[in-house]
C-alpha cells in the first residue's frame, strides 16, 4: 500500500494505491494555508488520515511510502524549486517535510517524472527498460525511463523535452527563450497557431484546446491546420528524442493527447517521417491507458516503488 | 590490462591499455582479407601476440578482455551491422568470433560511444555520473553516460545526436532525411557552409577542414563566418541534449573540435543562450583532453572496463 499525493495549483489531491489501483481519495487545498509549514501538516494528517481508515488489521498491507508529484519538484534534493504556480515562492523541502511529519518513507518528483513512473509501473510502457512519456497540457512535460531507471540527470533536472529547441529564432517560449516545442505544442501554442491561421475568433472565447478540436471535427479548416502543425512540431521533437535516448515505446499523455485521431493521424506519419531509420518498426508511438483522474496519483505513488 | 581495438575504414589498431595508458600497440590492414573469418582470424592472432609479448611473468597483469570500436556496432548484440565504410556488407558478429578465437571475454561497441566510455573512464569526465562526448568529425557521434552507465537504448543504437533534426526541411543529410545536426556541422557540413558563403574555391582544394581553419586564422571572412554557423547550430544540437539527459559536462572530440577556439569561442556563447535557465553553471563544455591518437584505442578497450 502506497500513497500517492498530486499538488496542483489549487487543490492537492491524495490517494491510497494498493495493486496499481486508487482505492480511495481525498483532498485538500494548496492554497490558503499560513505557510508552507502549514500545509505538510495538513498535508500529513490526511494522508495518514487515509491510510488509517483503509488499513485493514487483518491482512499485512503496511504503508510502505508516500510519493509527491508537483510542479518544479527536483527528486534528487526534494525539494520544490521555487515553483511559479505554487503559493510558496521560496525553495520547499516538501519530501523532508512530509516524511517527519508521518515518519513514513518520502519522496517527491517532479509530475512529468511522475506521470513517466505511473506508466512504466501500471500503465502502457510496464516492464520496458527504456520508455518516454510526455505531458501534452498547458505546457510539456517528459520523463524518461533509461535500462530501467527514471533519468534525472546530474541536477536531477532531466527530462525537459518542451524546452528542446525545434525552431530557431522561433516563438517566444514562457522560458524567456525562442523555438521551444512547448511554445508550439501546449495548449498556448495550439491556440497560437490557430490565430496566425487566421482562425475564427468566436472559437477562441472558450480557454483550451478542446474549443480547437470541436471546431476541427465541424471542418473548420484553421483548426484542422493547427492540429496538422502541431502533428509536425511534435514529431520532429520525438524524433529527436528517439534519436539521443532510443526508447521502445512513447506514451502520450494530457488533454492534448486525448484529441484523439485529430493529432494522432497527422502525428503517426509526421513522426515515421521524421524518425531516423535504424528506428523504423522498433519504438512505437500510443496515447495512455490509465484511467485519467487516477493517473497523477499512481505516477507519484510510483515514485516510492523505484 | 586490456586490448583496446578500433576498426577503420583501411586500418585497424589494436593496442594494449595498462593503468589508463597505452602501453603498446600494432596494427593490420582492415581491407584485403578473403572474408570476415580471416579478418577476425588475423586479429585475434594480433592481440594475442601483442599481450604475450607484454605479459610479464613476475606480475599479476592478465588480460581482462578485448574491446573493439567500430562504425555501425550494437553493442547489445555484439554485431557490426551493414557497415557502409566497411569490407563487409552482411552482420558480422564480430564480439563473438574474437571470443571464441581468444578465449577473452571481447565486447563490441559503436566508435561513438567508446569515445565517450574512453573519456569517462580516463578522460575529461572521469567519475562523472552523467557525461555527453560529442566526436565531430566525418559524421558526428555522440555517447552519453546516464547515471554512471553507457545509455544504449531498447535496440541498442541510442546516442545519435547528429541525427537530430535541427533545421526543418533543412540540408540533406547522408542518413536520408532532411536538416540533421551531421548536415550542418561535419567535415562535409563545415565545407558546405563554406560553399553556401562564397568562399574562395582554392581552399576547398583541399580536403578537411584544416582548410577552412587557416583561411580563417588568415581573415578569411566566408571561413570565419563558417566557424560562426557552425557553432551556432552546433550550440541548439548540445543544448536540446542538455534539456533531456542533464549531463554535467559535455566533451568535444575529433578533427573538428580541434579548431580551437575557432569553434569554441563562438561555441561557448551560442550554447549558453540556447541552454535552458536552470542549466546555468551546470554544465560546462570542454574539448578532449586525451592524447589524441591513442583517444580510440582508450576507448575501445573500456567498453570491457564497464
Amino acid at each position: 500500500m502506497r500513497i500517492g499525493i498530486d499538488i496542483g495549483g489549487t487543490t492537492t489531491k491524495i490517494g491510497l494505491v494498493e495493486n496499481g489501483k486508487v482505492t480511495a481519495t481525498t483532498r485538500i487545498p494548496t492554497t490558503g494555508h499560513a505557510d508552507e509549514f502549514a500545509f505538510a501538516d495538513a498535508l500529513a494528517n490526511e494522508a495518514l488520515r487515509l491510510s488509517s481508515n483503509h488499513q485493514s488489521p487483518s491482512t499485512n498491507n503496511q504503508l510502505q511510502g508516500i510519493g509527491i508529484g508537483a510542479p518544479n519538484a527536483n527528486q534528487l534534493s526534494g525539494i520544490i524549486e521555487k515553483a511559479p504556480n505554487l503559493p510558496w515562492k521560496n525553495d520547499v523541502p516538501l519530501a523532508r517535510m512530509v516524511e517527519e511529519r508521518t515518519g513514513i518513507r518520502s519522496v517527491l518528483g517532479n509530475d512529468a517524472n511522475a506521470a513517466a513512473l505511473g506508466e512504466w509501473c501500471y500503465g502502457a510502457g510496464k516492464g520496458m527498460t527504456d520508455l518516454l512519456v510526455v505531458t501534452l497540457g498547458t505546457g510539456i512535460g517528459s520523463g524518461f525511463i533509461v535500462d530501467s531507471k527514471l533519468m534525472l540527470g546530474s541536477s536531477g533536472n532531466a527530462g525537459e523535452l518542451g524546452h528542446t529547441t525545434i525552431v530557431m529564432d522561433g516563438r517566444d517560449c514562457t522560458c524567456g527563450r525562442k523555438g521551444c516545442l512547448e511554445a508550439y505544442v501546449s495548449i498556448r501554442g495550439l491556440r497560437e497557431t490557430y490565430k496566425e491561421l487566421d482562425g475564427d475568433p468566436d472559437v477562441l472565447k472558450e480557454e483550451g484546446v478542446l474549443c480547437i478540436a470541436r471546431a476541427a471535427e465541424k471542418g473548420d479548416t484553421a483548426a484542422l491546420q493547427t492540429f496538422r502543425h502541431a502533428a509536425r512540431w511534435l514529431g520532429v521533437g520525438l524524433a529527436n528524442a528517439v534519436a539521443i535516448t532510443g526508447p521502445e515505446r512513447i506514451v502520450l499523455f494530457g488533454g492534448i493527447a486525448r484529441s484523439g485521431d485529430l493529432l494522432m493521424v497527422p502525428l503517426q506519419e509526421r513522426f515515421n517521417e521524421f524518425l531516423l531509420n535504424i528506428y523504423h518498426g522498433r519504438v512505437d508511438l500510443v496515447t495512455s491507458a490509465l484511467p485519467e483522474d487516477d493517473s497523477a496519483i499512481l505516477g507519484a505513488a510510483a515514485l516510492t516503488a523505484i
